[in-house]
């Protein structure tokens, strides 16, 4: 099949799911991908099955402070230059792009990205959802080697990265972001179809698309949309309180959550860096990355990103279990909540949300 | 000729010399030059007319604060890294080692570099001195795109960085050293002998040993090394007053020295950002950068840098004309008085010392 058009908005929609409320707005990776899509047409969407074993894949993600990247995610040389620098080091040029994010605005734009290199887009992603750092890939948790970055930014400057592992990946990744202006394109661990096997998290983008369509013409989205997910609801009700600080290209707070209706006299906190990290109730975790939390439009189930937030929102917050490969020893330690600064052990949200 | 253990005394005197203050503490290039030559054996020291015009020549530096450079300069696989790295991009390998900067540490330790990869050191460097920032180049004056840094940090990261003009080199390299540590090697501007032709200052490093050794048993090594340098002295009296601070890798301030003996009466100020950049009397410029000003001890004509002045020393300062590719247009808009903030029309210092 290929993406298209009329595709964007639901591969939108489900991105912002995806997103636990990180990832960058949607919108700026949907107006990319419509533009690019009239431009240079559908972009076919391969599974990871069809392509040769030593077809190069390229997952490309935006970098950078989530309020900066809005406006800077358009360019059409940034994609072009990541490209030509892999063909310059692999001697032979890239065959697919993919996601490195599928949460958030990094999940529609990389659909952009391909259309303009005239490359397919591989149905898979490197997160199955959104994480805050360079390091938290799929690619990482299989043991791949974090070898190479290559970033390009709007000026036209190329930096590419020989890291000796993925946390100086992100540490020398994230100072030259902040250096070209809080602003890039990336390509992280770029690597062979062959080995992309078991290292990546596939169909992802089916299932950013299903997500999407799953509260199309629904009498009752909300339903709808924790059904596909297969999600806890862990509240509903209405955000009381809002702390939010971006400090070094990360928003960090917290947002607090009455319940109205059914859940009158609840409480729900939920701890925010960028995505939605734990949910705590009367003191008790109820979901805690990996695991996966969104909050959610109580009306239209419209995924809400952290910078969305505004007291008043009448809002539901949903939460579901994350790809079986961060609930490994090496995928919590790469993110989950130790990883993140929280004392806690990971329980996982099915075990915790009917506790 | 080779050089050899004995000549690095000499080599790390005429260094400092032409560091104006800055390029690092040359005792820490000195003692790498002295362990590489005693495991790898005397270095070849060539001229550009005796390399062929394909060869790859990789000018390098330390790049980092001062402070923290010192302790970093030690590391063998440094420059193996970046070899590999200018090989892998070049489809092959460097055929010589030269001195991005011959001004204090930088100017000795390339000795240790080319003795650890095998390859000869050409005698020429990009500056004839030492100045701060990575632009400040004489391939970026003749015109030679600063299309290509390569830097390797003491952890084993390699990061090359494409820059689309040399201000983003000096930018992003700088980005990547804070990240790094503060410390990092550097190739800039890898070139071929051929390009190298009029965009490198040839000579430099056989300069330097002529000027170390003119201090060698001289009867009176002050008056010796200001004609083999062909500098005006400044001024001959005490440091009354040193002001310094380090701010982002970079040490600011001012030096003030009142003249004795025969200066008795008069009061001269340097003004520092790494380098002695202007020297001022009476509200009256008797030097500024580009020209070359050093201050020497005045018994023994060591040369003092930045971060060795201290209350109370007895010197005499010394100024000398810079290489005529630094007051040519070009030359003077990148490492004129402007490009240090000083609101100053440059007056070669033959005209200023004795006007």
């Amino acid at each position: 099949m290929s993406i298209r058009e009329t595709d964007i908005p639901a591969l939108a929609r489900g991105c912002a799911v995806l997103g636990t409320g990180g990832g960058g707005d949607v919108r700026a990776g949907s107006l990319a991908a419509v533009r690019a899509i009239r431009a240079y047409g559908p972009v076919p969407l391969v599974r990871l099955a069809e392509l040769p074993p030593d077809a190069l894949v390229v997952p490309l993600s935006g970098i950078g402070a989530p309020t900066v990247s809005h406006e800077m995610i358009h360019g059409e040389d940034e994609p072009k230059r990541i490209a030509e620098e892999v063909e310059r080091l692999f001697g032979r040029p890239p065959a697919a792009v993919m996601s490195s994010e599928i949460g958030g605005s990094n999940g529609v734009a990389p659909v952009a990205w391909a259309a303009q290199l005239g490359l397919p887009l591989l149905d898979a992603d490197g997160m199955g959802r959104a994480f805050p750092e360079v390091q938290m890939v799929s690619m990482y948790v299989a043991g791949l080697p974090a070898d190479l970055v290559i970033m390009s930014d709007v000026a036209g400057n190329v930096v590419t990265i020989r890291p000796v592992d993925g946390l100086w990946s992100e540490r020398l990744a994230r100072a030259v972001c902040v250096a070209a202006g809080s602003s890039a394109l990336m390509a992280d661990y770029v690597l062979t179809a062959g080995r992309a096997r078991g290292a990546v998290v596939e169909g992802t983008v089916t299932r950013a698309l299903e997500i999407g369509r799953a509260t199309e013409d629904a009498a009752d989205p909300l339903t709808a949309l924790a059904a596909e997910l297969g999600a806890v609801r862990l509240i509903t009700g209405k955000l009381t309180d809002v702390e939010r600080r971006t400090t070094g290209g990360f928003v960090r707070g917290t947002a607090t959550i009455e319940g109205t209706g059914d859940d009158r006299g609840r409480t729900l906190v939920l701890e925010l860096q960028n995505e939605n990290l734990v949910a705590v109730e009367d003191n008790q975790v109820r979901a805690m990355v990996p695991d996966l939390i969104t909050v959610v439009d109580t009306e239209t189930a419209a995924a809400i990103q952290t910078e969305g937030l505004r007291y008043g929102q009448r809002v539901t917050v949903l939460a579901w279990p994350c790809d079986p490969l961060w609930r490994t020893r090496k995928g919590l330690d790469t993110a989950g909540p130790r990883a993140f600064g929280y004392d806690l052990d990971y329980v996982p949200v099915e075990e915790l949300a009917h506790g």
